[in-house]
């Protein structure tokens, strides 16, 4: 099968390797050109993931047009913040109105559209119509371990299982596991915001609060993501699963997760802006943390640890004065 | 109040600790009559959590009619293989034909009785009659972090809400926060069952397999404890929750997990029988895991890492072989 994957960051670019591992054509597309000349010279993305050598079936294309040439699947890989920009430069190849209006769609990116508050389904679903042929890819993958061929297992949620089968069946081999599933807004919704979450947990861990309490953090944190996800029409069952508590476990303790690390940058009297001036990266759950209080505001649900994330992020709250805060909510029956 | 702790090991000294420090009269008792002079003389548990200081108000005594003596509510904090023998042995105190058949009685112990395929509550039950005043509590609670003071949150399940507020109140403080249900089996259930997911996670670490797929063993771990926790009359949203996810995270990820540690010992090609000569500690996931495949057999439903812990531990069968089975299970919708 002929692939395009829309974006060369880390995991839009484990995710090419993997397919093109599978023995499927897989043209990457990059706005750097430069970028692009060194991965179809040497193999090699030079930004991310550099000591991954990719499979001769893996290409890059600095034109887009190009890149979706022969497609018969995209693969969607920009920052969250990018989704809808890129749905528009899509659309002309691949929107309602293009040559190609039927063509399946994997989105990579985890996160919420801030000025609208809408998944980022429903923004490639206004952007390119025919919501039917549009899915989401999310679990505990962190980019590194993929492309160094270790075990991983992640969901492929679709409204469509024909669509969601055809991505299940590009992307499985031994080491990478795909389950299938039909709810895209829980999917979704736990992606963006398990990001809010691996910042506080990073904070607790910054402020050496142990084991213990970085467990209670998760599970709360997944308690809370559930409402808003149950609210918007998701299903608490997605909760429980790989995009859920399993990206959620990943992202909350493993030494690859930036968010976390940010979190702990926190705790010690860091800054959002000083992080990213140091590191050149996007933290989604900063991004994230501004949309997530709005969207349970309006649903009339309690997310305190978001609300508290933002509150620090946002807002210059000392991160002990959050803490405190927040343990002085009282303990009710675990579930209401 | 006065309250009794039966059993001086780890989590029965925390516990003791934490009550004492909230003002509460305890009385641990042990059977190890040198373990109780040296708590006494020194305010220190030689064996467990040996540098810990019990405030004064905890005192131990080796008779349990003594220890009991003006007690208004009992913790049992004894290993599950002994909570039969030790509702036997309270029956006379406070059983259904004593003079106290009513005294509420919380049980820290996690695990299944092999011989019966009971939960350890409906033991004490047929033991001590008058399930009503019965509770248990489970959450992400390593004892050493407990006994620190630093942040945890738990659950407490009773069927009466007056005995789950009675402990609730007992135990909870500014760092360790006590939640409330009423779900007493799924409580159990997940604090049996942890173990054994714990052990494949350790056998996972110790084979270099990586952050996903401990992330993985964990979700799918869950599901398939969720399934049989359904199926015994437990709630779903139990296994989501501090008594659930909570202590399964910290017991697959934590380096104070025994079962964890068991289970890298055995990717190294250890045994139990070694392993149990070299550390004196019961593996709580190695009695777990020959009832869990029962239960789930009578139960209908599959548990697949559960099954394949038993084999390893109990059959001798390679932990690659495990794995290569496990993985040529197909990728099914995540939830079936």
């Amino acid at each position: 099968m002929r692939l395009a994957v829309v974006g060369a960051g880390s995991w839009g670019s484990a995710v090419a390797w993997l397919l093109g591992n599978n023995g499927h054509q897989v043209c990457i597309w990059a706005r750097d050109a430069e970028l692009v000349s060194v991965l179809n010279r040497e193999g090699k993305n030079p930004r991310y993931l550099s000591e991954v050598q990719m499979p001769p079936s893996v290409k890059g294309n600095a034109e887009l047009a190009q890149a979706l040439d022969g497609a018969e699947a995209v693969v969607l890989a920009t920052p969250s913040v990018a989704a809808r920009q890129t749905g528009v430069a899509l659309a002309a190849f691949i929107g309602k109105d293009s040559a190609r209006p039927a063509l399946p769609l994997l989105l990579l990116s985890k996160g919420i559209e801030h000025e609208s508050g809408k998944l980022l389904l429903d923004v490639l679903a206004e952007e390119l119509g025919a919501p039917e042929r549009l899915a989401v890819l999310s679990g505990p993958n962190h980019a590194e371990e993929v492309a160094r061929g270790l075990l991983s297992a992640t969901v492929v949620a679709a409204r469509s299982p024909e669509v969601a089968a055809l991505f299940q069946t590009a992307l499985s081999n031994a080491n990478f596991r795909v389950y299938t599933a039909a709810d895209t807004t829980g999917v979704q919704l736990c992606g963006a915001a398990k990001n809010v979450i691996a910042i506080a947990a990073g904070v607790a861990a910054g402020l050496g609060l142990g084991d213990n309490s970085a467990a209670m953090l998760m599970t709360r944190g997944l308690a809370e993501i559930s409402r808003l996800a149950v609210a918007l029409g998701g299903e608490q069952q997605t909760c429980m699963g790989l995009a859920g508590m399993g990206d959620l476990i990943v992202t909350c303790t493993s030494h690859f997760s930036r968010n976390r690390s940010f979190g702990e940058e926190l705790a010690r009297g860091g800054t959002l802006e000083a992080y990213m001036q140091r590191t050149h990266m996007v933290v989604e759950g900063a991004v994230a943390c501004r949309s997530l209080p709005l969207l349970a505001q309006g649903a009339g649900i309690e997310m305190p640890i978001s609300e508290h994330v933002r509150a620090v992020v946002w807002e210059g709250r000392e991160v002990q004065a959050m803490l405190a805060s927040l343990l002085e909510r009282p303990a009710k029956p675990e579930f209401y």
